[in-house]
């Protein structure tokens, strides 16, 4: 097995390597990721401008690529036939914080899976619910050893079409981890506030501010799960459409 | 009724001006829009630094605002209350380009209505299906029009929550438009091929270029319903989850 690891936090993140490690002792791989942070960042598709990649050493020693462009870029330079080589399988993360609910739009951990998937290749976005406030550097070895059991099981599984999956891991040994659970996306609840200042020159600019989102722990759900110590894996869907509103639609009688 | 207007091709574009005189019909219209293209940008929050917002003139001559931000930052920062009033509905284009298929997931134009379903807010993104070799300006107003027909019906029917409606229009006069189906999203063909090319100092540098994307026109899909000279409302839903597929995952015994 040919591995392609990545991530949003940029090629020197700590999860990164964490990941990479744990990931060797299933097979091989390749790690190219970017060279600056690239959270929350969307699915992007650079191709306005060239992409750069770069032969870079990871603090083990081993080799990576680093790429100016977006997460999903390196994903896509992967695919396209930059290493000259087939991948089998796109794992991206560690992110420090979880990607629930809504993030999953954003995250560009869950953005890169998404480009796997595309591509046709099962994907996996892995990120540790950090606690808000922790200082130091943080635990990621639990969370890479979940990201390689959840590997294994793909491996052995047949990963439906179009689908990812997003595993979000409680900021615990990997011991008193509770289990794992198949969850639904629950709902994020935003605290964002619009911060207004000016600048020396008495010029407004303005910040997204406010705290970090929270969510409603709801049984079955990515959050509820994580809530209850347990690791939560959503399978994700590529097909957006909005399956159950079909026929609401058609009644509106829009148009001729 | 307070629109806002946005787009991700920029506060300059074309398609921007159209459906924003053509929304002004139904009410009042603010138009909030990034000062560049971000054409593929996916889903950006922008955290890590401050936004500006000027105030620009449109070729109308009609006020309206471009911020150095994402299409979502445009949302965002206007959800937030840059505008210090209530929005009740975002309307984001008209894209020069089909949003079908796996483009949702980085289209600037879906990502702006996006953030403002994750609002609450009734949320539609509307692209124009122009011909890939179409040479000098194209003519936004049919799709303008067809904008106002579905932001319409919107008003008088209740949007369900978390779901925007993703709007596809041939490019045809609006009365040879052969009507307007409710679709769901269809697959998309994706041309890319990487181009390895050096520079002068003989670095490499790589271009995600390929043809245009193609797509599969089966009946019931944005691309069928386009391909037969209809317009395509394909709803689509922020709940990512894969539920047709959470007890084949669960049937994988995963971890403990």
């Amino acid at each position: 097995m040919h591995f392609l690891v990545t991530n949003d936090d940029g090629v020197d993140a700590p999860g990164l390597l964490a990941l990479a490690q744990e990931i060797r002792k299933l097979g091989r791989v390749t790690v190219v990721a970017p060279d600056k942070n690239w959270s929350a960042s969307g699915h992007v598709k650079t191709m306005n401008r060239p992409l750069r990649v770069k032969e870079v050493i990871l603090e083990d020693g081993t080799k990576a690529f680093a790429s100016d462009g977006a997460p999903s870029d390196c994903v896509a330079l992967s695919m396209l036939g930059l290493l000259g080589e087939k991948i089998d399988c796109v794992v991206s993360g560690i992110n420090p914080n979880a990607n629930l609910g809504h993030d999953v739009t954003y995250s560009g951990t869950v953005t890169a899976a998404m480009e796997g998937t595309i591509s046709n290749i099962p994907s996996i976005a892995i990120s540790l619910d950090a606690p808000e406030f922790h200082t130091g550097p943080l635990d990621y070895l639990a969370a890479a050893q979940v990201a390689r059991v959840v590997v294994e099981k793909v491996g052995k599984n047949k990963m439906p079409g179009n689908v990812l999956l997003n595993v979000n891991v409680p900021y615990l040994p990997f011991n008193e981890i509770k289990g794992f659970r198949i969850t639904r996306q629950g709902l994020r609840v935003y605290r964002d506030e619009l911060v207004r200042r000016e600048d020396p020159r008495g010029r407004p600019y303005y910040w997204i501010g406010g705290d970090a989102p929270t969510g409603v722990p709801e049984e079955g759900t990515d959050i509820g799960a994580l809530n209850g110590g347990f690791v939560s894996i959503t399978p994700i869907s590529l097909d957006l459409t909005a399956y159950d509103c079909l026929e609401q639609f058609q009644s509106w009688n829009i148009g001729k």
